[in-house]
């Protein structure tokens, strides 16, 4: 309970920028892949992303620009 | 019925992080853990987090980032 | 037809908060519980709040922030 | 088509507060009382509302704050 | 195809209040009757306006606020 | 791959009205007709336009005033 | 992991007009074609663009323009 933990949701993600995340959109897909960049909208690029349905990888992307509004949640992969 | 009552929403949300929520997000899957921020739109960063639908966990997140627009509501567990 | 009678809704609103209030979210689940403040958006605080279900309790809450977005209406329940 | 006719939409509303309504909501179910105020958002209050599902009184209201982005139509009662 | 065409939208629908509309909403009801008024959100207000789904005249409303949110489009029945 | 492709999109919209188009709204109906204006938020006029539903005409509109919220895409039909 | 991959989503975009990008829409369709421009709200002209739905393709766009809200992601094509 450092007080890193203390930032607001839009500066973690800024400085979550360069790792792996799972994005898990409104129509429940996820993308896993490299979470580029973000923006307050959190509008984000992804690299070298996989398309999760289930268990299933369905589809790969080089780079892939996701529209915030429909964002359910991301996953920052490296700290569980 | 005490002032300590009479705070705003959002300002009761912010004095109550890092505790333990509940997150009953619109597509009606909770997600109990620690909310380590949150912000006046609800975006909101748990930790520590399981994802359960119905009576089961089906999913755990070490550090997780919810868009607020998806928020239904947020239950402070430590107040029942 | 009083004067009193005459508010703006978000005006009445605020005039009711530490009453008992029935919200019903667009979900059509519905929520009994003292409203303990409530903001401008229609974001608001329960207290010892029962979530109903058709006509079955199905959960219950010490505090619970409601987000604005999802309400249907708040029914003021001291005044039938 | 006289000139008292050529308000705003918005105009009009605020002339009928105090006299019945029946306002549909977009889940199709629809509130039949007294319009005892209104904003400009179309939240409003009613007094004295029946909740109609089909040709079935559901539900009898005191007084209910309806949020404004659910309503379809307001219908004024007095004016057919 | 003369300069009166081209006119932005919602000034067209300005200069055509009085007169006879079929204003579909999102949820495929059509309502019909004379567009009293209407503001730049598409709010309106329509006289003697008959409630229509599929082919039936299901409601009679005399005068009733549409919220312009739910407008899929208004035709101009004079021009056909 | 001129410059005069490098407009941005409402700029392209603007610069094709009084050509024919064809609209396909969220709900999957398509509008094909003479777009006589279009606004910035995608609100157009449409003038001798047909209803399309799968391959089937099922409406004929002298003009259409359309709410820009419910476009899915506007296809230029000159430019096959 | 380049300073040129830092940039902002939004930014991003803009630098790949005039490259092959897939778009998926909200309602699970694909349009695949040259993206000639995009704004900040999404809003983007594509050319000889092929609408898929599944793995068929199903329609042929000279020149369309598609309203931003409807974007679930833009893949840069050439980039996998």
């Amino acid at each position: 309970m450092s007080q890193t933990h203390a930032q607001r949701p839009l500066t973690t993600l800024q400085k979550n920028t360069k790792k792996m995340v799972t994005v898990r959109l409104k129509n429940e897909v996820e993308y896993r892949g490299m979470m580029d960049n973000v923006d307050n909208y959190m509008n984000l690029i992804m690299t070298n992303a996989e398309e999760v349905q289930g268990s299933k990888v369905v589809g790969k992307y080089g780079r892939v620009i996701v529209r915030g509004n429909n964002v359910l949640f991301i996953k920052l992969e490296n700290e569980l």
